[in-house]
């Protein structure tokens, strides 16, 4: 959306719409059966929602470009993603499930091993346990800067999140992270005037950090990089006059959809303890996003018949998704991640949305190839909001 | 590309990409057989291609939007041609092999007669022969302005090039050329208050020649137009991390790949020439532009069937370029020439890719009409670079 002109033409109605991402949707065939993932599963609930419905191809950000899960699920919510950016720290911070703040600044952190000369010997500190890591961060709560609090959590292995919180803080800061062995780490840099007493507190962290884990035997210094605030994003219920809500069982997805100010159901669980949520919800919001995670583990992992057989778990879903009476149901994904590559691509990602006025087309399975000859093409993902408002009669007419 | 963002995402790999650009390559049905230049040439190698590649369209710069060689070309490089453009004076400089320097202004030049009152009596000094106006300016090579060096170089017929070259000069100039007869020429007038200087030369450059042609019987004064500087085009290989070559036996089709930062392999030969001198360096580069010209030539003239042969000329070469060995192969095109039309136009150009990771399409003819059913649809020109460094592995993730 341009959210502006979505903030002009939105308008109250009592209809719901539902987004359902299926993240890693898009494939690539198999050299030897020449089917894609989609094409190789069995999805009757699927192909039989396409055959109603309107079909097309969402472009997550351009062509040739492979989005991580931040863009490609904040065009999904109607942002630009090269104009709403979110940071590596904010993101880890969200992936944690860490509550974060408008106030606070997060940065990622890697535990490594410097050497008695201070250099670095091991970018991961040899990918140390993480109840090692969770002991350490333990230990660097004790740590206090002036004016700020200080989180300092856990992830895995050598892997944390720092988070500082106090007014006035920027994330104009380059990080410590040579990005090679053999070298200091360099100080944290402000790369703006402004951001100078917060690079002064993050080199102060460090400094102190140092101390209580130099007697450490891997883990004895830290690497912080991806300095970033909480990116300042116009508020989808507010832009778009639609209660929303996420289900999610990951933090990450969750995390992101708070950050488009969506009120996100409490995580965890399975798919199908998220789909009974959502039903339990189904009065309180008017805009329903719902995440299924298993297709891009499958395809990042490489494994074809996994991202086949997650694609059939999905459809098994799809009856009840459809039960639950939407006027507006749609099948999107926020990249491709193709078995084959065993990474997200650029691809462009099926996409389906069913409505009682869609411009139906002669298409008869969910498939990239089949997508592509929809009624709506292959388009940008970030007008995925806009097209949804429409068919739920939620956006006025534009011009007299 | 929006060029930042392909700074960005540009990493080096060991991975070659080839751009062939067969100019002119789009064409129309013939309203008798109603089939395209493509569609009636024998494309055999062209069309096996297609069986496992990636097909679309590709819009040169917008819908109804008709391009010359320049922003056809920059397009294909990666470049907005809506946001890079580059002057008429530049492009009269690089089609004649002229080596334009980043201090130079350059205009096109066109002799014309004077009557008595030196109102202009024809605007193209009845088509002078070539060899009158390569020795008119001989003569005026003899003219010096106070600061700069003066390059007068012979086109055809009525046609020369004016290149001033020194520190400080302006491209923001108005041309003398009124664009009817019977009235005087306009001196140049600067449109920028910083361009005085280089307006001054300009028509002392003017007054000098006027006194020195005064005696001819037909080319006896002269116009400029199109004024314009070395364009400032963020360098290709310097954004993408790729070594660039371009082999092109037309000095245009090397000068615009200079612009973007190219090596242009020595010009002339044949197009086979041309092809070997790109296997001869194949090691020296990471990205191949190939241009073959004929194609526009024969649409140019509205010989359709002449531009069927260039295009079945172009398909010999296909096995070739293919055993090149490229990980990405692309042939496209800078612009349509329908033999019908006799000209260039604005309909979007057939376009191929073919890699290891492409998503294929079930396309089978290489045309204008099989080309819109392509996996990447009708999408611009500006972005086929993205494209290709995308499949040849060369771009980073966006966002986390």
């Amino acid at each position: 959306m341009d959210t502006e002109l979505l903030r002009e033409l939105a308008t109250p109605n009592d209809t719901k719409i539902l987004l359902c991402v299926v993240d890693g949707l898009g494939g690539l065939p198999d050299p030897v059966t020449r089917r894609s993932e989609l094409e190789s599963a069995d999805i009757t609930n699927l192909d039989h929602l396409v055959t109603d419905s309107v079909c097309g191809l969402t472009m997550p950000v351009g062509y040739g470009i492979t989005p991580g899960s931040g863009p490609g699920h904040l065009a999904l919510f109607g942002y630009d993603p090269l104009k709403y950016q979110v940071g590596r720290g904010v993101l880890e911070a969200l992936g944690i499930d860490f509550d974060l703040q408008r106030s606070d600044v997060a940065a990622r952190g890697n535990f490594c091993t410097l050497d008695a000369q201070g250099s670095i010997s091991d970018r991961r500190a040899g990918r140390v346990a993480t109840d090692v890591n969770a002991a350490i961060c333990q230990r660097l709560r004790q740590i206090k800067l002036p004016g700020v609090e200080v989180f300092v959590e856990s992830v895995r292995e050598h892997r944390f999140v720092l988070v500082l919180r106090g007014e006035g803080l920027d994330d104009h800061l380059a990080g410590t992270d040579p990005e090679r062995e053999g070298v200091e780490p360099p100080p944290v840099r402000a790369t703006s005037p402004e951001a100078q007493p917060t690079a002064d507190l993050a080199n102060e962290f460090i400094k102190q950090a140092r101390k209580l884990i130099s007697g450490q035997p891997q883990a004895n210094g830290l690497l912080l990089r991806g300095f970033a605030r909480y990116p300042d994003l116009p508020s989808l219920p507010e832009v778009t006059q639609m209660r929303a809500g996420a289900f999610a069982v990951y933090p990450m997805y969750r995390g992101l959809a708070k950050l488009a100010g969506m009120t996100a159901s409490p995580g965890g669980g399975t798919q199908a303890s998220q789909l009974e949520a959502l039903k339990q919800r189904w009065n309180d919001f008017d805009f329903f996003f719902y995440h299924f995670k298993r297709a891009d583990a499958a395809g990042e992992d490489g494994d074809f018949r996994a991202k086949v057989e997650a694609l059939e778990e999905f459809d098994t879903l799809v009856p009840q998704l459809r039960d639950l009476g939407a006027d507006v149901l749609m099948i999107a994904g926020d990249h491709s991640t193709p078995a084959l590559m065993a990474s997200h691509s650029w691809h462009p990602v099926p996409f389906v949305l069913w409505s009682r006025n869609g411009a139906p087309d002669d298409i008869y399975e969910f498939s990239e190839a089949a997508c592509r000859a929809g009624a709506v093409g292959i388009f940008p993902a970030k007008d995925v909001l806009s097209l949804a408002m429409a068919h739920a009669g939620r956006l006025l007419k534009y011009g007299a």
